[in-house]
This record gives C-alpha cells, sequence and structure tokens, in this order.
C-alpha cells in the first residue's frame, strides 16, 4: 500500500518522538478545552453543562479489513462511530482522545495517513483531539476513541423516554453502509483470486462511501434545535435498525409498529441489495454501520417533522404488550427481531 | 488457567448479553455520576469544577503476559494506570470507561474475572464504571481504559509549573515494578523449560505486587489537602523516574539535581535488583510501572513536607541552563537520560 511512498521506522522515533510528530500540529479550537494533548490527563471545562462520554474499540479483522480500507478513511470512521454516540443523546460533540496501537512494522506514513484521516474528521465536526495513547501492537492495528461532549440537562434524549403515541423516525436512508460491504468483500474475494483484475466500483460511489465514511448526524442535532424539536428517545444506527428500535421500546418499556414501505431506502442501496440477491428491507433491519438517528418525537411535532426532506416517519410508539411490529409491504404483520452485529 | 472451572462460550451470549451479564451487579455511587451503562452515551455533572479525561491501551504481550498476570490482577491493574493520572493532575477519579477485545476462545469465567479485577479497583478507589465496549479480537487481548476525574481549576497541577527553587519529591518508593517484572520473567523461562517446577516467589510479595497490582496514589492528593500542599508541577511515575523528571523540566523549562542517596528503594527491591547483577538505581531511574507521584512543591512547603513518611525530597529545580543532572553516591555528576518505556 505504500510501494511508491517514503518510509519512516517508527522505531527510529519512539513513542515520544511519534506522539510529538502526530499532535504537533493539533490546534485547539474548542472553548471547553481548557488542556489538550501534553500532560497527564487532558482539562475540559463543561460549566454549567452535563459532560456527554462514550467509547468505540476498532479491531483490524473484525471492524476492518486494511486489504480495502484505506488508512485515512478509517482514522475519519474511528471519529464518526464514536461522534454519533454523542448526538445520540442530542449533546454537542467538543472532544476526542484517540489511542492507537500497531505493529512496528507500519510505516510512520501509514500512521500518519490514520492521523489525518481523523483530523480531518474533527476539523468538519469542530471536536478537538485532546489526547490518546500510542503503543506497539504485537498484533493487529488497535484503534480506540472515546468521544465527550455537553448538553444541556433538559435537551439530553435518553433511549428510555418513547411514549405510547410517538411517531418512529429516522435520519437520512439506510442499509447502504452494509450494501458497500458486500460490494467491497466481493471486489476483495475477486482480487485475491486474481490481483490483475482492478475493483469494479464504478457508479457505486454512495453505497462504498456509506461503508468507508459514514457522517455522524449532527446537523439533524442542529436541526432539532433550530425547529425547537426535543425527541422523547433516540439511538444512532449502529447495528441495524430492528435492533435500535428494540433497544428505544426496551428501554422505554413500549411496543411499536414500523411499517417497511416506510424504511428509507437509497436507490443504489435497494439495486445493489437485488443484484446481490439480497432483501433490501433485511439489509435496513439488521445490517448496521449507518450512523443514521432514530428517534421518536410526540404527535404533537408532526408539522414540525412532516417537512424535514431527511427525516422518515416510520411507525409509531404502542403499549408495551403489543410488542415490536412490522407491517411489511403485503400488509402481513412480522414480529420484529434483533439480529444487531454479531461480535462473538 | 481454566481447566478446573466451568467455561461458557462467549458466542452463546454474544455481544449484548456479555454487557448486560458483566455489567448488572454495577452500582453507580458517585455523585457526579447522572447516568452510566445503557445508553448511547453516560452523563455526567462536573457541575463548577473542570474535568480531566485520560486514556490507556494495554495490549497482550506488550503491556503483559497472559503467562504469569492473573487476569483479576491485569483488571485491576487496568484501572490503576489509568486513575494514576486523574491524580498527577491533582483530582479525584470519579469514572471509568472500561473496553475489552476478546477472542472468542475466552470463555466467559475469563472476562469475568478481568472485569471483578476491575471493579474490585472501582470499588476501593470511589470510581464509577460507567460505559465501555466489548469487542471480539481477531488477535490477542485488548483493553482501553478511559478515566474521568474533576478538580478546582485553582488545584489543578500541571506537568508545566516547576520553579527554580522548588524541591523536587516523590511519593513511595522506585523501581520495585521493574524488578518485580524480572522476577516473573525469570520464573517464566524455568517453567517454560521444566513445566513441573513451580514458580518460586518466596519473600518476594512486595516486589511481585508492585508489578503485578499496582496502586494509584489516591492518598497522596488527599495528603496534599489535608495538609495544605498545592505541588507546582506533578506526574506520574509511569516511564521511570528519568523520564518523568525530564517531562516535568521540558514542560516548565528548567533544570534539575536528582541525588542518588535519596531516590528511595524498598530494601526487597535493592536486594533483588543486586540478585540479578543490576543496578538499583538503574532500576528506579528507567524501570517503570512504579505509579508513584513525582512533584515539585516550593521551598516555603518544606516544614509540610519534611515528615511525611511516604514523600522523599530527593533534589530540587534549578535554572534551565544547568540541565538535568543527577549527583552520585560518589559525588561525581551524571547527565539524567530519558529511556523510558521502549515502546516500539
Amino acid at each position: 500500500m505504500f510501494d511508491n511512498k517514503e518510509k519512516t521506522n517508527l522505531d527510529e522515533l519512539g513513542e515520544f518522538g511519534l506522539i510529538k510528530h502526530l499532535t504537533e500540529s493539533i490546534e485547539l479550537t474548542e472553548k471547553s478545552t481548557v488542556k489538550g494533548i501534553g500532560d497527564d490527563a487532558a482539562v475540559l471545562d463543561f460549566s454549567n453543562k452535563k459532560t456527554l462520554i462514550s467509547t468505540d474499540l476498532l479491531l483490524e479483522n473484525i471492524h476492518f479489513d486494511l486489504r480495502y480500507v484505506p488508512l485515512k478513511h478509517l482514522g475519519y470512521k474511528a471519529v464518526q462511530v464514536n461522534l454519533s454516540d454523542i448526538y445520540a443523546m442530542n449533546g454537542i460533540a467538543s472532544q476526542i482522545t484517540f489511542s492507537i496501537g500497531l505493529s512496528s512494522k507500519f510505516p510512520l506514513e501509514a500512521v500518519e495517513e490514520i492521523y489525518e484521516g481523523a483530523l480531518i474528521a474533527c476539523k468538519k465536526y469542530n471536536v478537538d483531539l485532546i489526547g490518546g495513547d500510542t503503543s506497539a501492537s504485537a498484533q493487529g492495528l488497535v484503534i480506540s476513541v472515546t468521544s465527550i461532549g455537553y448538553a444541556d440537562e433538559e435537551a439530553i434524549t435518553y433511549r428510555s423516554g418513547a411514549k405510547e403515541g410517538d411517531l418512529l423516525c429516522v435520519s437520512g436512508d439506510l442499509g447502504g453502509a452494509y450494501v458497500g460491504l458486500q460490494l467491497l468483500e466481493r471486489e476483495k474475494q475477486i482480487f485475491l483470486e486474481n490481483p490483475n483484475i482492478k475493483p469494479d466500483l464504478e457508479g457505486k460511489d454512495y453505497i462504498v462511501e456509506r461503508q468507508l465514511k459514514p457522517e455522524a448526524r449532527k446537523d439533524i442535532v442542529e436541526l432539532f434545535e433550530a425547529y425547537g424539536i426535543k425527541p422523547n428517545a433516540m439511538i444512532d444506527v449502529s447495528d441495524g435498525l430492528a435492533s435500535e428500535i428494540i433497544h428505544i421500546c426496551q428501554a422505554s418499556n413500549v411496543g411499536c409498529k414500523l411499517y417497511e414501505e416506510k424504511i428509507p431506502l437509497d436507490p443504489m442501496t435497494y439495486e445493489t441489495a437485488r443484484e446481490f440477491g439480497l432483501d433490501p428491507t433485511v439489509c435496513a433491519l439488521n445490517g448496521g454501520e449507518d450512523y443514521e438517528l432514530l428517534f421518536t418525537v410526540p404527535q404533537s411535532d408532526y408539522d414540525k417533522i412532516k417537512n424535514q426532506l431527511d427525516i422518515s416517519i416510520i411507525g409509531y410508539i404502542t403499549e408495551p404488550n403489543e410488542g415490536y411490529q412490522m407491517i411489511a409491504k403485503s400488509g402481513s404483520v412480522h414480529p420484529l427481531k434483533a439480529q444487531g452485529w454479531k461480535a462473538f
């Protein structure tokens, strides 16, 4: 991957040299950052706001495959995946820590690419990189990100606040990241069988980007504020729509009705799923990694929601003993099941 | 390691099942914890305090060797290593996130032991476990901990505040963790050559504990408060005394004189180092993992410090162009060099 580029051995730099090299260009712009990298801990000032914390591990060959994930995209995605959790609380992400474990066979230039991607994401989302850890790894690449944010107490949206009669809504469209992954996996297989064949991803930019370079929905949190919308419950769609709906329903002790025909699918997701012999609805329900926001609002917010082009009303919240139902396009009723991300 | 115990496959539980199993007994006791595990992010309330954040990665075969590190100790140490960074800011640690990546070959009971150790540390130090991530790992065991704490703005102690004439002080004793590691490594080699020979660690409890079960020095931060001591600069000793002194001096733009004879060494550390043909002073200077606090105080605090049994005055801060000097027991002067932890 780095054959035509200069290579610098990490052991020439050492840990402190590497940290200095990677972090010397980092600018702090968030007013809540008092002290970033360079001491035992970062210092933050959220004064009268509540502090939000979330963390994720990304491990090579579990969460990503370096045979088709460009390093810059990986750094970018690692940040997005974490920011998404802060937005899912209806909060503002303000800082991240970014830790990385890597084999000494990785040249400096590879680490730089990962960092570059992370910093592009930070800049775009107004987030300061304030710390982290850098270590050798005896095995694969390890990335651990902790995101920090803030919110007024009354703005914070938990999973547990959904109420009977609420509209069930989701931002953007679903299933694209999963179908994009199928495409990348297919091209990898073709490449492994014949390394002379170049990957054929033409015309598939959108779903490939959904997989490799997701965008956390800060804009939806801003839209809520602009329109005076306060969701009763919210979660981000990392494990697939079905799993996330059930999370909200379980935490809120409610049931739900989801309408299959209302699930937002991009045409490219739909067509490519069909090419793979997959049911596009199943890709949305169980695929995951879309990083859209799933939320419920009271029916009184219908007028504020209905004209938002990037928000779909996909069902509503019911009393708990109705269970978790999906009304198929044919009209038949199916129980929703969480398949989610198979972690083990 | 688990041959006589019940084994439960992780894939029977799945990710959500594992998280539920591990976390259902977690109690939140910190008043700054508004919401712990169970939503997209944890919610904390530090009202008028500053928030402190630090993070560390611990990777198998880099930071620990499962052939002699008991899993419960590993969980305990992973927490201590992180809390130490918060105390090194003169802050109070209040929460941690604990992420773990592990192969599906790990039985549930192994994960439980790691968690149990982490939770014992949390309980002892009044810290809430508020989140984390649990993932499969295609390679070795991965632990990532983020610690969160708070402090009044005027209490926070950076590395950069050391002033000419300050007393250079350190808590506890040094080098023990490194000598303990040599002992464990030796017994591992003997065991690998002949598995019938039992490890001979008799009478070496203290240094073995220093390596396997370090204690972060919360008590020193409490002592500072009780005696009205405000260090000008502070850092924790994770990479060896020499490296940490130089960190403080560089950040503060000062020099220092360190007196070899003042470096606190436990007799067992001293004797065991000698048995291994090692210079005990070098073990303290470059060994690392002691997790003691190194700090500077103005000379006016001498009366408050001099009778503290667990604090040693080991030198003083000079003007920058005197450099970083160690006065050996013989009286000869040596430049201090940071060897530190070889990360790559």
